[in-house]
């Protein structure tokens, strides 16, 4: 399947937000919703950096948020 | 393989920009570069709408740019 890994860069660093995500949508407030083919939901609230599809890579880099606000993840 | 096509919605109608993109980029100005697995590249002046990557689909929707400005191909 095509999903993609979503990731969020840090000092360089990539973090690993949510796997197998399938749906991305922009926010009006900023940031996206993220969901995966098993429902599981992320809001992250940063900016696309990069997307490599064919290495199914998704990579986020911050806004000028503090991180602790940058990922909220729930379960359907 | 996992690649996608990029489509811009105007009017509620979707105009295939690109296929088998791979890499999506933000760029600095705003707007997207687009690359594909064969090197072809697209400028698009759009916003992202939305991303469907099972069904291999990235939708872009209208910034307040004039459409000619929104689209800009070139092969390598």
């Amino acid at each position: 399947m095509c999903e993609a890994s979503a990731y969020l860069i840090q000092d360089g660093k990539e973090t690993l937000v949510l796997e197998s995500v399938d749906i991305v949508e922009p926010l009006d407030e900023g940031g996206f919703m993220l969901r995966n083919i098993f429902g599981d939901q992320a809001i992250i609230n940063a900016r696309i950096h990069k997307m490599e599809l064919v290495n199914h890579r998704i990579l986020f880099s911050e806004t000028e948020t503090d991180i602790t606000d940058m990922v909220n993840r729930s379960s359907t």
